[in-house]
């Protein structure tokens, strides 16, 4: 099976989908600003996520298209500001919302599709106590993603953070969006108690081993010129998996190097080109490279209750993808 | 009747329950910030109006505190992230959220109040098609708050703008969520069509009169003075009704003077001065007093269909008081 084509087959039909949904309006390049992302691609794989689950468990997959396009839009809605936060010039291969639009209406565009994605979350068809189940469930998932953005901010400025405490902070800013796309298209394809749980658990291994391996692709995509991604996350003291564990793991003068350039402003070339040496020592990297593997065995084996589908096999070929993708 | 002890009184009984619902969490940082607005007090004339508009149509006004909670976090929320994007340093009496917590904890501070507005939502009482009703109203009026906020941002680089612009401008910032507090409320307290639709047009009437009348205050608060507040309006170029009708009646070289320096950032003390005389010579802040007023007697005449009941003598006694406020 070709993983990618099957995501972008079904991307493809939520594209359009979103595309009916998310028109122009007035004022113009308020509509415009919010558009930018959203109209941009990516790999959808949340929503293609929420469709999957759907069919997974045997339901009409145009049921949950609402809900899709409501997580999408929640996760652009976080993309937008978070830019605004980072001060991130590019996002897609494309200049962020607030550079080409300005901070002000970059904000605006953030809350409107912010609302939007509530707006699409009305159109989900059936009966309305479900609606209105699934739709608390995004609502909580936005003030977890929040608390989980500023666990990542504050953590910049800690000397040491645990791995308890990483795993928290992945869990909120990035899993509980895959969990919550993965359960809630079980619900609206009329799943039963057993797949829904399933499918929950599966969304959170997929989106923790996810963003592990986000970090590690970080850390590891040119190691050998060790670019500017790797210098500014070891400069701005980013609590990545592979930077817990070196931190918890060193000892001595390893140690005291370590949290003294670590969250440097200001360190030299040479000294991130330690740091990264460190890391390697610990075996840090390597040992997030084995945890993003573990949390996919994880995503799969909770599968197991699944009837044999397509959907299914698709699934389990996204759970490994999610750990090879290159970018 | 003491108007603003009946709104004291009310807005007393809302601040104990929003206590009860706006709790501390973690992180603390993002909670503390987000409460910062919501728990400094303010009018709550918008949760009052949904209580009044309840009471007025005999309904039971504890139903409706999950609303008049929800609309007040969606006001606390909007103010949050205006006061980032207009730099704005302080707020009843404290300073802005980005001030004492920074912009980014501020913007995500702002998010957690909007989805925290849904979690109310969410308690409202009864049949869950009148909740799904009631909240789409509300999502609604986030999207319509953002457009209205887009316009006035653009207005300001804008050399005309037509009175009915102005007013379509401040519908959508300001009077669609006073609308939405008097209908909602009067859904919730099982109100019959022509009550709900009288409290909709009162709603309209009071917000628009109110705008106008924050307009007319800020340009008349320190007339002799002429402080600093009208300074920073006349030289961003601010469209208040009152510059709006001063442009648009001006003749000959008076018109030309004003188009040179109405949204000059540079105008002198002495020019600013000369534009003020010039709205005063097109009688303009005369007529947004006027226009206030018949916002007012509008609101209140819509009143006539609704029985006589103390919470109709509050509404009444309400839109006087919003258009002879001092602050």
């Amino acid at each position: 099976m070709d993983i990618k084509q099957e995501i972008e087959k079904r991307a493809d039909f939520f594209d359009k989908e979103l595309e009916k949904f998310l028109k122009n309006g007035a004022p113009e390049t308020l509509y415009d600003a919010a558009r930018h992302l959203p109209m941009a691609g990516g790999k959808r794989l949340r929503p293609v996520l929420s469709m999957l689950s759907c069919e997974a468990v045997k339901g009409d997959v145009i049921k949950v298209m609402p809900l899709a396009i409501g997580i999408e839009l929640i996760h652009n809605f976080t993309l937008v500001h978070d830019d605004i936060m980072d001060e991130s010039k590019l996002r897609r291969n494309l200049p962020a919302v607030h550079i080409k639009y300005g901070m002000p209406t970059a904000i605006m565009a953030g809350d409107l599709l912010f609302t939007k994605a509530f707006e699409s979350m009305h159109n989900i068809p059936g009966d309305i106590s479900i609606f209105k189940n699934v739709e608390y469930g995004l609502i909580d998932c936005v003030r977890l993603i929040s608390e989980g953005q500023q666990l990542d901010i504050e953590f910049e400025n800690r000397k040491i953070v645990s791995e308890d405490e990483y795993i928290e902070m992945i869990l909120k800013k990035t899993a509980v969006l895959f969990m919550y796309s993965a359960e809630a298209g079980a619900i609206l394809g009329d799943g039963s108690r057993e797949q829904i749980n399933a499918l929950n658990e599966y969304g959170k291994s997929l989106g923790l081993g996810f963003q592990i391996h986000d970090d590690y692709l970080d850390m590891s995509s040119d190691e050998k010129t060790l670019g500017k991604d790797i210098g500014n996350d070891i400069r701005n003291g980013k609590k990545t998996l592979i930077a817990v564990h070196s931190l918890n793991n060193s000892k001595g003068e390893d140690k005291k190097i370590l949290e003294k350039i670590f969250g440097n402003r200001n360190a030299t070339d040479a000294e991130v080109k330690q740091v990264y040496k460190l890391f390697n020592k610990t075996k840090s990297i390597e040992y997030a490279k084995v945890t993003a593997i573990e949390q996919c065995n994880k995503a799969k084996k909770a599968l197991d209750v699944l009837a044999d589908t397509e959907a299914k096999n698709v699934l389990l070929a996204l759970a490994d993808y999610s750990i090879q993708r290159k970018k």
